[in-house]
């Protein structure tokens, strides 16, 4: 990457250098860093509304409309102002895997018959708090899921989560792969499928869904392996019998790097169209990622500039444990000065203040000369940062805004 | 490794079977999941006490008894009880690297001359709370800090973190990599310590102590490399004229596989012995898993066995968000059963209730029929777990006990 790409790629109307300051959401970074103190984490209301109908749109235009709908994984960020901001556009339900996810996104404004409730290893405290929730769609993943909740609700409707040991995996991050060669924990493989439908009429449950999830962070050439594992899995669909409505997970993914295109949607819901023309069958998908990645800033104060050896170092006041996808996932949040006015820059290594080796944020920022700069904002640090966060070092502290 | 190792290498007086049942720190361990309820962590306070006696006879025993003191790392475990306890055992000091760390320690008891402190990226906020405890020393691992302390405390004693650009590795684990080829943002080079000294003549400071720390988690056969990296940085030392102390950073590892031996603390010694042998500087050390890691365990909830495909899963209540060392570092936690009567076992995965595809406690546990237990324990979640803890997906919920 070269000092021009590494200023072009991400640059779209609400978030570019205008008069050589950085705007976001119609605001100057500079105004916003100053005003609020760092660490922060500024989210745009109106990026977010704009993803969802994007994605919306895309799945019209291709005569999907009514036909899908989109549950928002709240795991990829449950600030509480953005959960009630959500429900009130009325474009998403919930994705969520936790009693306490399902409890929060109550108090936030959801119903429960907007949730979506697939999780794993759920214990007997988990199923008595989902079981006051009544209109929570539960996903069973397991045999066991399937008979505990058919104790607490039997003759209820329920999905049930699918592993078609089949992934779509972005290369070299073999963390984010959900299904695949390897068996993993997630959902009921095809070898136990019979007798998870016998456990199920057991319990006189109707098995109205088939959920599956098999990878994170797509984008448009993975599009293939996600319709040739859509195509699969209607071996589950047809097994179970009166099948209404098939979930494809999240994993829409955003990109990272100058190098990546962004998602096509028009060909994901082309896709979608393919395999689910003529079947009857409502579509759920889960985006997180896709939705709130984008529109997330983190701003972080300047702490220092030094050569070390022979590499710039430039230090931040936030370390990885306020967002970790770039030290353990390998998932970058490029760093932008607050002013640019396109003068020579020189690669550095931006970094936090955490005693642990991980702790880079990125290698190879093109950065201009920053004795004048008191900030930084790093890009992509909308999803599965704050709502990851720990106090590692106790440098836990760090704010959050929803910018309208 | 097979059934008999698996429960053998890690047996000790104080964590064991006693006619079959799992017993620590003098209890019953089933009796402890029973009372507190999972997930909770439970520390030894016996165990760490007679950790860090381990290591202070092996010291005395190598004739360094007076010569050297040791700073508990409190980034492996910040438990407020267990701080307090060390404070009272006076068997140590503490290694502090962010001013909440500072403030945390002081108010659990320890005063501020017990506290060195070392970190990277500091903040003019974080200079300005470390200002007001006076008798903290200061390990300057910048250039930027030693001009920043330097300007608020003109005329003080401190240190100076060095990287002598040489390592500790345990093979395959490069996200424990604080110093070696490659340039990280720790200590200073060697390439800029002429200038470091410079800019504490200038702000008068009095360079009395040398700090390196270039590895995590050593055993015996990593103490020829950390021999010849203390006899590299005699260089720092002699360059600064007047240092009095060194410290030798953290990194004294324990064993997490049948495979490990313990780190020999006599060779340790021996290594110290002859290093410092008549140079009259006296040798500090910031042991942080040696003194807390094998002193905790995690108990938690049987949620589901379940075979899914041809692995057999073990469900437990709680993800690797409240222990994350096992998922991000792959140092495993054993899981072990609380009753245990060496009738046959079989292999299978443990893993927890966090839809991440890395949510995995351990691969390969041998494990008898779990169909009358109701809990498992892990070993060696004493240190870098609870204090990493997120609550990601909400479920960042745990107890933690300090057994006497």
């Amino acid at each position: 990457m070269n000092q021009a790409s590494y200023y072009r790629w991400w640059q779209r109307e609400d978030l570019c250098y205008q008069q050589g300051r950085l705007c976001f959401a119609g605001r100057s970074v500079q105004a916003l860093a100053d005003q609020f103190g760092t660490p922060a984490f500024v989210y745009s209301a109106a990026r977010v509304r704009d993803n969802l109908q994007r994605l919306h749109g895309a799945l019209a235009a291709a005569g999907l409309a009514g036909q899908c709908s989109l549950h928002y994984a709240m795991k990829a960020n449950r600030f509480a102002p953005l959960l009630t901001f959500l429900k009130q556009t009325g474009l998403c339900g919930i994705d969520a895997c936790s009693p306490a996810e399902v409890e929060h996104a109550v108090s936030c404004g959801f119903a429960p018959h907007d949730i979506s409730f697939t999780a794993s290893s759920l214990s007997a405290r988990d199923l008595a708090v989902l079981a006051r929730y009544e209109g929570v769609f539960m996903d069973c993943d397991s045999l066991h899921a399937i008979r505990a909740w058919g104790a607490l609700k039997p003759g209820t409707k329920i999905g049930i989560r699918v592993n078609p040991a089949m992934g779509i995996g972005r290369a070299a991050n073999d963390k984010l792969q959900y299904a695949g060669e390897a068996t993993t924990k997630f959902g009921i493989y095809w070898e136990q499928f019979a007798e998870a439908l016998d456990i199920a009429k057991l319990y006189g449950l109707q098995v109205g869904k088939i959920h599956f999830h098999t990878g994170c962070g797509y984008l448009t050439p993975q599009l293939a392996q996600l319709e040739q594992i859509i195509a699969h899995c209607f071996r589950f669909v047809d097994a179970a019998g009166g099948v209404e409505r098939v979930n494809i997970g999240g994993g829409l993914g955003v990109p990272h790097l100058a190098a990546d295109e962004p998602l096509d949607l028009d060909r994901l819901a082309a896709a979608l169209q393919r395999q689910f023309a003529g079947r009857g069958l409502h579509v759920e998908i889960e985006p997180g990622d896709y939705i709130l990645k984008d529109a997330g800033l983190l701003l972080l104060e300047k702490t220092f500039v030094e050569q070390k050896k022979t590499t710039v170092f430039v230090g931040v006041d936030a370390g990885f444990n306020i967002a970790p996808e770039p030290a353990y996932y390998s998932l970058p949040f490029q760093p932008l000065p607050l002013c640019y006015d396109q003068s020579p820059c020189t690669v550095a290594s931006v970094v936090g203040n955490i005693n642990e080796a991980l702790d880079v944020w990125y290698e190879g920022a093109w950065l201009p000369d920053l004795s004048a700069h008191t900030h930084l904002a790093l890009i992509n640090a909308g999803a599965y940062s704050a709502a990851m966060a720990s106090n590692h070092c106790m440098r836990g502290q760090f704010k959050e805004f929803l910018l309208f």
